[in-house]
């Protein structure tokens, strides 16, 4: 574990978010009053130009960056760096008026419109031009400008384009994906299937919603050709504005679990990863507790991408959004638990979109720091306030990576296939609420646990989930097998190994791929349950556990049984079971269980596996960051009685306070405490 | 308040509706059959031609107008009246298939296909001429009948057309209504906002489906366009007419509260406002008095589209209709309550959809007076003849304008505009509801009400309600500050004056535009709820009203306290307001209250006021209509039990009963009571 | 009654189903391990080549055959046959990469891209024309193999195609329908109504979605002509075929009450029918019990298309589906009791879909005989076999048809006709539902029950069940009139001759079409109930029985009342009655009783007709098929307990036990009794 600062220019964490002066040219005495209020909010970053193609180039091939290195110049002077955006999340009306193929094509084959956002298509070449002609001019205008910290590549990169420009891109990289042959893919997709034979590539489509949506490898394929494609585009980007600023780092703005694309393949070209983080406060089905560890799971989620390093916090809302169903207000302190939670799990960044509201278009009501009100004098103003203090006494923490002993296996490819699987239930899959379930089971024993792909080496953990591995990618049985052999705990589920990656089914017994092996048995059928039906696992010691959705049928080939069927005519069987091998155990549960039946199971792996269980309190969340030298242990209470935290020692960094083997944490506090290593 | 008799022909009301002697053309039998039941009923007048194009224009420029007249004498001769409508509402197939450019184009950019009615390019110069032609055909062949009172222009004008022809003529409308300044319209739409700006007004786009539709003043726009375009051709064919029949008075038959025109723009070239009434009675959601009471608000919604004269119920079911989710019958004696309801209400007729079932086509399973029986031995004919009876008994009231102190302001762009803000909740908007919620509020308090725009003048009322006045038009907060400091009573809620007329927020506070003066407060945030949260308000007399959906926190700049909240994390900040103004008073009611606690609101202004608050009994519905020298006072009992309504002095119309001093109204009765003005 | 062998080269049932080695062309060994396993499962028979175009053509005008004719060579030798299928319901991508007009189009407009199956353009005559050349290929080349019994033509033939082609085609069968008299065709379709008369046949489109959908009439000829041009492309299939091989039958595969075709219409060029059974079986809204009983319903819709011979059973899953929203497996013995019941209802096979699971595509999760895994040691592979070694016994039955004295008349275009009514209530129609319970109420008394058309003759049953009539065929009144005349006994119910053949509605009271005088009664009103309503009838002996969603308000004119409604304005006015007319009895059902009301009615009714009410045990389903020697008489027993049925004499084929007065059947048990006739 060793730190890795970001920013060199600045001591400790970035504290801003996105800036629109260009919508305020005219109202220079509103520009003055920012200054004059981030400063006072303890900002030292904001992120300029996101959407401001219109105001760069309002003509094509007419540019004018003036404007921005004057406001650049004066955030400067004031101590506030820039995060410089690429502008082509948003296309200006002249651009789709003379380029119409930057306009995507839908799954049902009709070409967009011109307007929203986000909705270009990745292959235009005309698009890429104008680009990368847009990049380089901007990075030759502002590029350079001592402000300027890190490069934001577009925003919110995702979606899909059918135009006949991406078939043929997607017909090229089938070409490449399946070296020029054709029987090759036909096998692999298994075409005999229904006729489905292709005898030439030219007669590959994209999975039009009115063509082909019968054969699951081209679903999976068309999915990784979009990240593929869309990596592409974004790395010319990121190859325009380092030809001008070889120094300045490239990031953009990832999104909670977003199943468009693969961000493990996308985040590679990127030199740091950040995220915008918009949790569902005060929803009608979760506690706020409940919405905290989801939120420390996406948390986790980004931060496996670029392990051993920070993240950036790039977006969240200093009060409410205006996009969900209902958009409830933040509750006077959740402001400063969200933000510091998102530093605890590895965050060197709170940025909120954004500083000040438009007075106009489509996030009119989107909250930011500076409401139309127009006032300092706003509870959501002090809040923010409260944060950019509470930030520069993190300053020790920046730069320390988190530090986990599990982990829990998350692969895109997996999603995908699992969601286009055709059978058993479609409501039912809940691949999604299963990787959090380990993540809150694993959160509830106090157990930091990363996320990370089945492709990242993970052969330095002590404990491995790896829920409803359905999809194997090459060499992964092979090394979760090393991975047991070698003294490591691995928990797997229902669903695993039942195909290759490209989606034909392993022959002769799932887990297939040779983990059937690893698990010491098979799995003969798996029973579907309706939402209304349950069944009930039964461990050794009489505890049960209830079952949803999901309940394979069990052989034993040498495994142990945990628990078994209560119910229903397998009852009796096996529903879970351990396999000791070499110096590990392989864990494999059979059914869909609640989550204590799963903490049941991860406690014993745990005990196996030697790893502290710490004593905490109900309602605490903890978190744990490192630089080699400190760990810095974040505690949050989201009960509303007093939480006593023993063996605590150390210093508070929000309060100064030293700890001196008790930690009182009140009701919706937080403690950021640094013990020295030995 | 004077008298307004809308035709002179006919001494008294109007008792008839749509007839399609055109379907049986080849059954002089039931024709003639059709004559004798009508003079039973006590029809007067029939509405002939809604959709006989075909039969006038078999072939282009073919004209058959002789059958038409031919019935319009044998009609006349029996004392029964004809209102003409021009036939534009559905074309022949013969016109679609030479004029395809009259077929609407949808959001999604596909031009309809021929079928259905009500669904022409609004835009189209030969479909425009083709109905120039027809209508002139018409009005020359039947116009001059003396049977002929009134046109009936089309039928039920709606929808919108995304066709070149109508994008081309919206472009021009923009280009008119920005004088012809791009740099106007991009600083009034806020095109800032993610890039949108406009460089020339052929950049713009209607908001197709796969369009632009993150614009907010664009949907408004396109909205109002629609209206205007639809107006447009609507005002041609008035004109048609006119130059031949210059003194028949025109009118075309509206829908309850139908969002896709703006009623007050759309009805200013007509004559007289008429429209269909099809209530849900008996439905599983209300009861029958909910159910009269919301027909009672859409009648005031009609009526306040031309104040001070009558309108007419242009169409009603005599018992069920074809196309709810669930048609009941009406049940026996509510034909009797909805009919005279509508005469209550100002209508000065009673009109069905229609006379007699076509035996095919989409409404064959439509009530009409005559059923597919063929008979005048079924409880519909009974209830429509005794109907006809009672018309008869209330001629005196023929004229005599609606006698309402109080006013709810009901504007079209407003309801759009909340309709399209992309914040807070889609799901608990709910202007429409919000707006009857009012009503039945004063309803409930006996107070007769108008629902007009807040471009009409209110200056003559003594109280007015601004529920969720969102988005304010030029001058209006002006007139409102006027109208309080006058004397006036205003009732205001959350969500007033958040944007001026092009969707731009108010900087400085909402609400904006000059409110926050008048109401001595302004709104710091906003809450949204889910349907499961509720809050409440507490009254200084202990009573509290359960709160749904919205909570302003509001902070007082010289405003009194009315209510509290009672819970979460501003319990104890003030709930509504009111704010003594010159000689009157402004109210701010800063959430959703259930309508017992707007009631009590209302009950407070109206004494405030000095507007008497009627002793009605429960269940007890009542209007007043006056024509200078009689108050005709209405009551409805939609209880169980009898009514007894005191201080009752005057004659029964319905049954020439003198009253003197106590009305006993039997369960599912009226009376209309006339009492002589001093 | 008298036995028909469908195929005299089996001695017995036929035990099999779909095979597709096509699959596994590269793994010899799989497919002599097919060899092994089949002969273990007591398999004598598969289905061959249903999706093989690629396999047999992969490139335009290229053959092969040669596969297989060796695979059905090892199958003949081993004692297994072949049913042949054309392959044209799914085309190789070559064929539409070369013919795009194979592709359909879409009720908007849109043509389908290559894709899925199924999908077929039913008009283009290029794609008819490949073909025809493939099934005339075929034919040559294995279609005079010993081994074949059946063709097979193509499969589950569905779907509408609104391509330029099949406009006309709609076009020219309007013109054959209606005599080229456009005039007739205005009148029968009522298109005065809306101004919808045509003027010449070009004008009429089909019913695209964004087109015509108010014309009832259109919509039903399009249903009709969807039927017309199915039939004529499969007659067309089966004349290229018979060409070749005139002596093998021809069958295809139908779907459960398949809406899309009406089948009394489409089997008519077949020599057997076959079907695919899934049912959904251990779902969430009904006992075990229902789910049979509406599979028996479903067995008897099949078999009635023709009658007096067997049918087959062409799929059924041996384990789970994988295209249901949930997908369970089948619990132990129900495997077993579904295959015998398609047999006691008139099967002479039991097919399944598919031998072994694909390992990709579409239904790669799919149940199948042989699972991935590999083995023939799974719960699956024994409950097949189980199954094979039962229809062995069950040999005697072959050929015998059931015996039935009841019926239900179930007409597809009265189907279409009720669904496409604009009235009344769109969810609360339930026709498909309302059929089947008929059929379940006559189950329930032990009654065998054949569905049937109107169209057929039904002179010789003695109770007709005719729910729901809507629409009347021309001469089904007269011939019902007859029916009940001749002593039969005929329950009708609400919704009875409201429209003719074109959906026209009847003029002087419905039931109309002379029907008025059979039921001495007609219907002045119809009333719509929310499904939160409800209403009662009261029997004469004071049973009640509920009523949902519609209630007719009965004048009676010589019936007699059975029943009166409890509630509503018309409660104590007839719910239901009965007419003496010539030697039988027509009973009116006047409202939609729940089944224990129909139960009553139709115990009155068998009663009446002297048919025998059997004494069968709760839970307990009974069947019977008849050789005109033996009666083979079958139980099943779906309580949880034993059943004792009384009177039973014979052997029960199943286990050779004699029975001797009592058969006592334990829970999920069943027994085949063969009584011979005297």
């Amino acid at each position: 574990m060793k730190k890795k600062i970001l920013f060199p220019q600045i001591s400790g964490m970035i504290h801003g978010g996105d800036y629109n002066p260009d919508q305020w040219l005219d109202r220079p005495d509103i520009l003055e009053e920012d200054l004059r209020l981030m400063k006072k909010a303890g900002v030292n970053c904001v992120s300029l130009g996101i959407f401001a193609w219109s105001a760069y180039e309002p003509a094509e091939g007419e540019f004018h960056f003036r404007w921005l290195t004057d406001i650049m110049d004066r955030l400067y002077d004031n101590g506030i760096y820039t995060v410089l955006a690429t502008p082509s999340g948003a296309r200006p009306a002249w651009l789709d008026a003379a380029y119409p193929e930057a306009m995507r094509v839908a799954e049902n084959g009709l070409r967009d419109r011109h307007g929203l956002r986000h909705n270009h298509c990745m292959s235009s070449p005309a698009y890429r031009e104008k680009v990368k002609i847009m990049d380089t001019r901007l990075a030759e205008a502002a590029g350079r400008h001592p402000g300027v910290i890190l490069w934001h590549i577009s925003n919110e990169f995702g979606g899909e384009c059918y135009c006949p420009l991406c078939q043929n891109k997607f017909r090229e990289y089938l070409k490449n994906r399946f070296h020029n042959n054709i029987e090759e893919l036909n096998r692999q997709w298994w075409t005999s299937f229904w006729s489905h034979t292709y005898t030439d590539f030219s007669q590959i489509e994209p999975p039009f919603s009115n063509g082909e949506r019968s054969v699951p490898g081209l679903l999976l394929e068309w999915r990784r050709f979009t990240t593929w494609n869309t990596t592409d585009f974004m790395q010319q980007e990121i190859d325009a504005v380092r030809r001008i600023t070889p120094d300045i780092p490239v990031t953009t703005n990832l999104m909670e679990l977003y199943e468009g694309l693969d961000y493990h393949e996308f985040s590679k070209p990127l030199d740091l990863v950040s995220w915008d983080s918009y949790p569902r406060y005060h929803n009608d089905q979760e506690t706020l507790e409940q919405t905290a560890a989801r939120t420390a799971f996406q948390h986790a989620s980004i931060r496996g991408l670029k392990q051993e390093q920070p993240f950036l916090l790039m977006e969240s809302t200093p009060s409410q959004v205006n996009w969900q169903p209902f958009n409830k207000l933040k509750r006077p302190g959740v402001h400063k638990l969200s933000c510091l939670q998102a530093v605890a799990c590895g965050s060197d960044s709170v940025q909120y979109f954004q500083w000040r509201k438009g007075r106009g278009g489509a996030e009119q009501f989107h909250g930011a720091v500076m409401d139309h009100l127009g006032t300092d004098n706003t509870r959501t103003f002090r809040e923010v306030a409260e944060v950019g203090r509470l930030l520069q006494k993190l300053a020790p923490v920046t730069g320390s990576p988190v530090k986990a002993q599990a982990a829990i296996l998350y692969d895109c490819d997996n999603r995908w296939a699992i969601k286009d699987m055709q059978g058993l239930s479609q409501s039912g899959k809940q691949y999604e609420e299963t990787l959090y379930l380990q993540y809150q089971s694993l959160m509830q024993l106090g157990v930091e646990t990363d996320v990370i792909s089945s492709l990242e080496d993970f052969s330095g953990y002590r404990l491995l989930a790896a829920p409803m591995l359905y999809l194997l990618h090459e060499g992964v049985a092979e090394r979760l097998i090393k991975f047991v052999e070698q003294g490591g705990q691995l928990i797997a589920t229902y669903l695993t190994g039942y195909v290759n990656e490209h989606t034909l089914c392993y022959l002769g017994g799932f887990p297939g791929g040779g983990l059937r092996r690893l698990f010491g048995l098979y799995s003969e059928e798996i029973d579907t349950l309706y939402p209304t039906d349950t069944n009930s696992a039964r461990f050794a010691d009489g505890d049960c556990s209830v079952i949803h959705d999901f309940a394979e049928i069990l052989k034993l080939e040498g495994a142990e049984v945990l628990a078994e069927y209560t119910d229903d005519f397998y009852a009796g069987s096996p529903a879970a079971a351990k396999n000791k091998f070499g110096s590990g155990t392989a864990w494999y549960v059979g059914a869909r269980l609640a989550q204590a039946g799963m903490e049941k199971i991860y406690r014993m792996a745990l005990e196996d596996a030697g790893i502290e269980i710490p004593a905490l309190p109900r309602h605490v969340e903890m978190h744990r960051r490192s630089d080699g030298k400190h760990n810095f242990v974040f505690y949050f209470n989201y009960g509303s009685q007093n939480a006593v935290i023993e063996h605590c020692l150390g210093t508070d960094l929000l309060t100064d306070r030293k700890i001196n083997g008790t930690l009182v944490l009140p009701p919706m506090e937080c403690a950021a405490v640094m013990q020295p290593l030995r």
